[in-house]
């Protein structure tokens, strides 16, 4: 197992070169975001990381966390460290400083969020579901529930949790039937929820479920659902910790990976007439409220599929370099040498890398949307970015876990028959990664997303705005002058026009035939994730050919850049033509098979 | 968790319809597999498959095989599947009948093969293992060693197990430094192997070792290499089982899959001077008889590949059928319907099934040329078919392992966060067949014997006679004035020009430009794996269509044979132009940056 070094210089890189980190840090609410207190930040974040959290990665996955008497046992040093994170003050690095926030950009929280989730992603979940609620109570909390809940759910004293799955109702959350019936200023809750996540632990105070359930007489479906605040300990006016609420943990499932992440099956108000709930909002407004935390908390995911191929790119380089095993082709005679010398060893780390960088590109620059969204001075600046952040979340939180699994289990190759041995640590990235494309909405119902909602919402506008300023950018990656970059331009303009094609031919269909449309939702994601990441990675090339004529520092650095925006052009860029095929050619064989007959 | 059904119609279908079984049977030698026969043992083997077998996958995994006082202990209902299984005599089916076995072409014991490790992979390598022994044995092995040895390990009442990697010798096998010392008629033999597959067992009554070891002053590397006999208990003159030899197991792997199978650290000659051992045939010439067997070794991990990915596929459908969950796109109001319905659940379900078939087409084709390369009456068409089974042997084993990971990932994927939970069994599926990918030679090693052997040895002729025979069948399909064939020539067309484009670049370069030509091996292996696959179901695709015209009985299954071919052409070949693009224009870029700086 390599240790986990947070890769600083390359955040910084994105965040100054493509992400344009300087101008959001000018937007009002951002001020504090100054060069140095962003160094200073993800500096002692990354130490933080790696020092602290990335050693709990292998002993939480071979312990586990475990139900003893009702309650989740965390794994050996999950306690200190989440004590650690909540007194270096980690979990209040995006929020609003009026509760206890710093107020800091989305696009540093990203960088942060990354480096959590790559020391330990089971361990990272906790305060991440914590984030969501605390987003859900600063837009649809009323002032008595933030005053009540904000200040300790940002602090990380208390900690948050979603609970929308029942076992009927998954992907179909509208199929739910957690019961709300109102009773006074409160309301009674009753039902059971699978798959949630930190649902119960011994790591804080007190949880904070957020439970979606149905009031009585609520029409069916998405729209009868009401959005309910359900502490495990009641607060008391004062602050402090009041009765034991009706609502304890059955059992713990048994996982592929993030193990040390207890997935409970949660129970409220078995007993005692229904848990005690607060409504948040206004009734049957729960899936709405749902909605305006998706994009933050999708961003997350894709987050995480980027940060454990981070961790594993890490140690399958530092693998490469120790393993001596037969002697390279290219040297004549001489002894057996590192593995990172045989080409098809270096294709694999190539093809890591390339992933890597791709998606943390993709990701960042969607987070700076985001902080645009809310930041910018005008409105149609700020409906601008957001129109640009929802287009591009589907395709962080998609292609960036689909590339996550493939990448992770490129290190298990490298590794060879060691890579299939648990104690080397590469198999459990690739167990730990692979929830990733599953929960926060599957992969396929990102695709959906992404073609139903996010193309059919404008006719496509967003899509084509965003082809039009990579087209532009094909221009400047000429106007250089330089051979590497035009090679680059060249690679971008076949993808370009596959990508504004199949745009085409989905927009043309949306209204007539929506099974065509949704049968190449998914290779159309790829397709756009994949183009995406070659442009930005190109702009990153750009970047770095300005900073090496400039006599940049790291020039070792900067010429890697390169290197990797070509290999990725070169290697994966291509494929942009078959995932174009299978959405305007593939829909009538995928649709063929009558469902009994496949 | 499904039941594992044993694909027999389809398996029938290869075989009579892309295999030729029928004049296979007609070879000397195969005379017994008329198809009565052939029909009895799929039947037979099916049945117990499914009934004896399949019930051990999942508590295989649960339990494990572990290690007690220096014994293995192997999960429960083991015991008594091992002896069913010989006494059913499943175990001699491909041997010769001279020792006990019942001479069946290779063809039908890879039918068998598929069925045993889609019932239980782990399960099924006790035997896989065994076969190898008695391959080498029957070719290299003394009149005295096969009468010692054949009849057991034929019947199975003794397995065999492969001991060449050492710590410091996986991939390359002349690093080992096991050490054999003649002593009289014997050797002694000191060492210690790794990653042995049932070293130690409760299986059957003696375990006969092939240990690659090095003789005195033998030279270094593959060269210096002899292969022993070493048997758990030394066999007395009259059959009956003597001393126990100095050899046991120190411990066992804790892996990723495959957990009921024991991997075995092996110490050979602790105590007593050097275990006892036999030699093989000649001194120094222990790896060229290993690469004897490798032909079906590889060919039957691609087996593995495809076997896990059928009973993914079984599970998948299944569930898809089963789980209900959203209204389909489709339907104008109306219930929730199975996710069968949904129309990318409709594209992974045939992106599984297209795969799996494909898998199945490419591997029982190399099966069959093994066939003909021991059993063709003259020597040309026996070359001839040599060179074809060598040149479809690494596609057979990487192509369909790494199709095989797709495939057990797409069932999790399709179970969605149930997929992600232990029980459900999808999760084993993914586990298991990871393994696949890297033993008997990783697949960048199957890549490298793709492009620096199999294209070095004859500068391309016999991949140029491959292409050419897919051409000539291009015609055919034209020919037949069908609407359905005619699409699936004109999708195979350009991705035959790739292949050709990308072979003719790569035999150019097998003289000067080593690195360039390995750099590029994986995308070219994928290459060819993609478009024999897209072949063989167009052939299949032909055949059905002739079948139905004949009024056929099965329409269903023969109108799927043809919308299968139809996806794959669709979805999956498409890629072929992103493929030869990463060898043609790709080598550059993956060498471009120097090892220390990736």
């Amino acid at each position: 197992m390599t240790d986990y070094v947070a890769p600083l210089a390359e955040m910084r890189f994105v965040l100054d070169e493509t992400v344009g980190l300087d101008a959001i840090a000018k937007l009002p609410g951002f001020e504090d975001a100054t060069p140095e207190l962003v160094e200073q930040v993800l500096t002692e974040a990354g130490k933080f990381a790696a020092g602290m959290l990335a050693p709990l990665n292998r002993i939480g996955d071979e312990e586990g966390s475990r139900l003893e008497n009702g309650a989740v046992v965390t794994p050996k040093g999950f306690r200190e460290g989440y004590r650690a994170f909540v007194e270096g003050g980690w979990n209040s690095v995006p929020f609003d400083a009026e509760w206890g926030g710093q107020g800091l950009p989305w696009s540093i929280a990203t960088a942060l969020q990354e480096m959590w989730s790559s020391a330990s992603l089971a361990f990272s979940l906790c305060s991440l579901l914590t984030q969501g609620a605390v987003e859900a109570l600063q837009r649809h909390g009323s002032p008595e529930q933030k005053a009540a809940y904000l200040p300790k759910l940002i602090s990380g004293e208390w900690s948050g949790t979603m609970n929308l799955t029942e076992p009927q109702a998954g992907s179909d959350v509208g199929a739910l039937r957690t019961r709300a019936v109102k009773e006074g200023d409160r309301y009674r809750i009753t039902g059971q929820k699978i798959f949630i996540t930190y649902g119960e632990q011994d790591l804080s105070e007190n949880i904070v479920h957020l439970v979606l359930a149905r009031t009585p007489n609520a029409p069916a479906g998405t729209k009868g659902i009401s959005l309910f605040i359900v502490p495990k300990f009641l607060p008391n006016p004062d602050g402090s910790l009041g009765a034991r609420n009706d609502l304890r943990c059955l059992s713990l499932e048994h996982k592929l990976g993030i193990k040390a992440s207890p997935t409970c099956v949660m129970a409220y108000g078995e007993s005692d007439g229904g848990a005690i709930g607060f409504l948040v909002g206004e009734e049957q407004r729960g899936m709405e409220y749902m909605f305006t935390m998706m994009n933050n908390a999708r961003l997350n995911v894709g987050v995480q599929g980027l940060a454990v191929a981070e961790r594993a790119l890490q140690q399958a380089r530092s693998y490469a370099r120790e393993r001596v095993q037969s002697r390279p082709v290219d040297a004549k005679g001489g002894a057996p040498a590192a593995i990172i010398h045989h080409p098809d060893v270096r294709r694999m780390l190539m093809t890591m890398r390339a992933l890597v960088e791709a998606m943390r590109a993709l990701i960042y620059l969607n987070a700076a949307a985001l902080d645009r969204a809310k930041r910018a001075t005008d409105e149609a600046a700020r409906s601008q970015a957001l129109m640009r952040a929802e287009l591009l979340t589907p395709l962080s939180k998609a292609w960036s876990t689909d590339r996550g699994v493939d990448v992770a289990s490129l290190n298990i190759q490298i590794h060879g028959g060691l890579g299939f041995i648990e104690s080397t640590g590469a198999a459990q990235h690739l167990r730990d990664v692979r929830i990733t494309p599953i929960y926060e909405g599957t992969n396929g119902i990102q695709a959906i997303d992404l073609v139903g909602r996010k193309l059919g919402r404008d006719q496509g506008a967003a899509m084509t705005a965003l082809i039009a300023e990579m087209r532009a950018d094909l221009a400047s990656l000429n106007g250089d002058g330089d051979k590497d970059l035009a090679t680059l331009a060249k690679a971008l303009a076949p993808a370009l026009d596959d990508l504004a094609k199949a745009t085409q031919w989905l927009v043309e269909r949306l209204k007539s035939g929506l099974p065509q449309v949704l049968a190449g939702a998914t290779p159309y994601l790829d397709l756009a994730g994949t183009t995406v990441g070659a442009w930005q990675l190109a702009r990153q090339a750009q970047a770095a050919r300005r900073r090496l004529a400039a006599g940049g520092e790291d020039g070792n650095y900067l010429s890697a850049k390169i290197a990797t925006a070509l290999f990725f052009a070169a290697h994966i860029l291509p494929h942009s033509q078959g995932l174009a095929a299978a959405v305007t050619a593939g829909a009538d064989s995928t649709l063929r098979l009558a469902p009994d007959q496949i």
